[in-house]
């Protein structure tokens, strides 16, 4: 017998006869099965070699079993193990044996036995491969992209695939039994761009008529419960034409969900039960049954960002009143011009020394975020400020150290400035570098609500305010007499779901009347000329008695990598494009066929180089 | 109170405080809750009063309880009641009573009670109707699918939403249980153009190149298998740009599924577990355990087409050899040139007349399909043939009502043709035609399998051999060594699963060997540089040893139509283009800002008047 690397033989690799199937897998085989003969197909993991006795370890998705091709094997079966490279595909026919005690591998579940071949047959093969299977993150991704196909063999990609399958089908199950229908939106849908862009689908037969791939299912959710749907949800590929960022694709999962005549906690309170099952079911993880909240005004001012990352304590304390009574003169500006001062305390390291160094590195991740400095003091022993600006609070000592819950070996880092959320941002960055330099992140899945986040935002750029989550958001009641007036103080019905210092959801109880939607429309910039002719739709069907209704919309993407405690949303798709928003394994985009652009009525008009 | 028609007015519709939210369903209440305060939440959908006594029937997706409004009620309350119309939505609070016994509705779920108001709040309110909610078919569908909202109010729609949510949801639970992984694959992919058109998605970023929509994920899946991922499905979107056909859409979905190490029974096992498992759960109907197989062969012959209806019998007959010995020189010619005749035998009917007139549409049927004309013969008392063609076939008669199993009041039809094919396919047409009009479809559900197809089928208008199915599929084994040289004889390891005379699955097992899929690529007129362009990703990944593998695609629109007993699959999905490819809710396709154009580097060239 011949060893044929990607040759069909006919009377060898595709005879019906010859390919011996699988009677079980390589992850099943135990002791109780000693002396059974049995099939095993899958993929050469190792190979190795003592003398004329051959070790294979064959793997498929559940699993490695041991192959043996022992020293009395015919001479065609030992020819056969010899050839053998990694990778190569094939099938062995054997009887199971227990292995002597030495031999015995307890960290293998198939560690107790292996299996004597009889015969291996070669069912394809392969060249040297580009990296090692299993290598994972030390491979270049563009590499483990193009060759995806390998990659996937990989222990942590196949269980990332199965961790996302089961999360993803417990969420059906939970939802399904409380009455919720999947329903499939469109796909092909009127461009209404706001926010991101609109990827475009040329029509054929509509010269100069476009389809949209949908941003979300948005606005067919809603008319879904116009239509008295009541309960929806969706596994739904949501679509956004954004400048390619590390942990953002062109296309993307997520849970989308409305429900009608509800108000926001039973949204929350659904969540919540969704996310405890679902945990416990796919992680055997227990979290707690309701999730805490936190206005947005009480994310910002405690840990400076509507994103806490709550594995970690570390919070923001207000210290203007102590700044303006200290002689710092910037600091006193600041303060007297309305500004913002806030401070955090760094705990005490053992392994982290608070060099001017370090301390410079945390002013960096400040800076990023608008601080224009950051101010620091190291506590001393008996209630004693040392370097940096502490020889500005002199005689503060006390009531700095005692507001900041200070102690000796701990630092006392400050930012001031005009903007109140720039102040937040900034020491919200010294948070999350510092957590992460002195090792203060606890494993584990915390979240929390975000809620009564402020409606509208202001556009500098564009001159004008826009709707901070989308415009479809109902605003709170005691704001509808001054929307127009003071839009900067609106808040909304919304609510965000934050997972581990990532927003994992996002969602609202929806505006379901005309005039009111008219109204958030036109303080969007949206002339109702122009909303009529993009939301028109939406427009005509809440002209129908719409039913109060909210929802909201988990991304699966990123919920499965914090699970799965990746850091990049690559690990947990199939076949992601890379940040360059290309697929290195099929090329994606690419040119097409003159006849194909004519079809659709397009010429290309390159830029000027 | 006043009735406020889409308006918001603060201190009524938007007060949390005054939204009553509803305690209970409207499909939920019974005897068991007499004397129960509650609240309902819905739309009025039948509003009739006796005097000062209003009974509304009050809707939502759970079912209609009737709301009385007594003639005890508050002025206010008898007047909201009054103003109310057909679909406001509204929120009562009241209490539960028994109906006295003759005003029990036996077909009301909730029939036994009814609840008295004590207060209605309108939720929201609407204009008059386009059309009524449960007109259904009546209504044209131009309409119906501009008002969509609408439209899934009516029972049909609600109904059909959960029928297709049911069906999937049985589908992904039985394979998950069964080892599958759901897997989603991309669609933003390659275009990669061979059978229907691509759907092309401009890339903003890489002026002149685009993404395509995936027709399927056929390359995906068989790379997930190159990765080890053993077995695979995925309820998938898929995109074709074809021109529009009744049963057609442009997007639309398919259970996508693939497997390794596996032959063709083992595919045709699991999907008649599959399926006997789902329309049990899911409609408590019982399939046989195992659905009949045809070769592709045995399925033209006996029933003229490969998509068999089998709920009724009516096989086709070989008479090419009574024709022979016949006298009509026309039958006697194109059997005498290697042509075929085939005969179907019209069953007596009561209610049909087999009149010319009856005969002649019989005719036009057949002739669709190329049929030249459509003989016939009226079988008598003691073997006796009358009118039509029976002058002929004097001394035959015996032979052939034997050969058609015919009786006195039975008809005999006969197709001659020169072309097997049009042989069968127009005896087929008359085959369903009779079906339908003699009243011979028995209800229910009739699978079977059709195997053994031709792998190629030659294109006369381009005046080559291309895939059959597709490009990826297995040829059998013993047909390897002549695979280019008689193209035309090849069977491949293909299968069909048929439902009542529709094709809802076809698959196959496919090829893994490079350089057997670069011959078939190349009988299909895809020479080596052209294959390696366009499939190359695939080409690569069959190098690095990939499994045997198969898979097949079920298609849920059509299976979901027939399951709801529907002829258009319009009717199961929530937001379906029209035979125009149009969306009248949306108006999609539109046109789009010229921003956008530009930014995807686009010019329209519009076809010349």
């Amino acid at each position: 017998m011949t060893i044929l690397c990607n040759r069909i033989d006919k009377d060898y690799m595709m005879s019906e006869e010859l390919f011996s199937q699988r009677t079980t897998t390589c992850g099943a085989l135990t002791r109780a099965d000693d002396g059974s003969r049995v099939v095993l197909n899958g993929w050469v993991h190792r190979n190795r070699n003592h003398g004329a006795v051959h070790f294979i370890n064959l793997r498929d998705r559940y699993g490695i079993t041991q192959v043996v091709v022992d020293d009395d094997a015919s001479k065609d079966l030992e020819e056969i193990a010899a050839s053998l490279r990694l990778e190569f595909c094939i099938a062995v026919t054997g009887t199971v044996r227990c292995r002597p005690d030495a031999m015995i591998n307890s960290e293998m579940a198939t560690g107790e036995i292996e299996v004597k071949a009889e015969r291996i047959e070669i069912l394809s093969s392969c060249p040297a491969l580009p990296f090692q299977i299993d290598d994972g993150t030390k491979t270049k991704e563009d590499l483990r992209l193009k060759y995806r196909y390998l990659d996937l063999r990989s222990q942590g990609m196949q269980q990332r695939m199965k961790l996302r399958h089961d999360f993803i089908l417990s969420i059906r199950n939970y939802l399904s039994a409380r009455d919720f229908y999947e329903i499939e939106t469109p796909t092909l849908i009127k461009s209404t761009p706001e926010g991101a862009r609109d990827f475009l689908v040329p029509s054929r037969h509509y010269p100069g008529k476009f389809y949209a791939l949908p941003q979300s299912p948005q606005l067919f959710k809603q008319i879904l419960m116009v239509g008295g749907m009541d309960k929806y949800f969706q596994i739904a590929r949501c679509y956004r034409d954004e400048d390619a960022r590390g942990d953002r694709q062109l296309e993307f999962t997520q849970l989308d969900l409305e429900m009608s005549f509800v108000k926001r906690d039973d949204v929350l309170t659904l969540m919540e039960g969704l996310f405890v099952h679902v945990f416990k079911e796919v992680m055997d993880h227990d979290l707690p049954p309701t999730f805490r909240r936190l206005t947005y005004a009480e994310a910002m001012n405690t840990y400076g960002t509507d994103k806490p990352d709550l594995r970690y304590d570390l919070e923001l304390e207000d210290v203007a009143d102590l700044a303006a009574r200290s002689t710092f003169s910037t600091f006193k500006e600041i303060v007297g011009n309305g500004g913002f001062i806030k401070a955090i305390r760094a705990p005490k390291s053992e392994t982290v020394d608070f060099s001017r160094k370090y301390i410079t590195s945390l002013e960096d991740a400040a800076k990023v975020y608008g601080a224009h400095g950051l101010a620091w003091m190291k506590v001393g022993e008996h209630n004693t400020l040392a370097g940096g600006v502490s020889k500005f609070f002199e005689g503060l000592e006390g009531e700095m150290i005692e507001r900041m819950g200070a102690s000796d070996g701990d630092m006392i880092l400050m930012v001031a400035h005009a903007d109140w959320k720039r102040c937040c941002a900034s020491l919200s960055a010294v948070r999350s570098t510092l957590a992460r330099d002195l090792g203060l992140i606890k494993k584990g899945f915390e979240f929390c609500w975000i809620i009564d986040f402020p409606l509208f935002e202001y556009n500098e750029e564009g001159g004008f305010w826009q709707a901070a989550h989308h415009m479809f958001s109902m605003p709170q009641q005691e704001f509808l007499d001054t929307l127009e007036s003071d839009p900067g103080s609106v808040l909304g019905d919304l609510y965000d779901l934050v997972l581990n210092g990532y927003e994992v959801a996002s969602g609202s109880i929806r505006i379901h009347d005309v005039e009111l939607q008219k109204r958030i429309f036109r303080i969007c910039n949206f002339d109702d000329e122009t909303a009529e002719q993009r939301f028109g739709f939406l427009l005509n069907a809440f002209r129908y008695s719409p039913p109060p209704h909210g929802g909201i919309a988990p991304g699966i993407d990123r919920m499965v990598m914090i699970m799965a405690e990746e850091t990049s949303i690559h690990e947990v798709i199939a076949f992601p494009k890379n940040t360059a928003a290309v697929s290195p394994m099929d090329d994606s985009p690419s040119e097409v066929d003159q006849k194909q652009l004519d079809e659709l009525h397009l010429v290309i008009k390159y830029p000027e180089k």
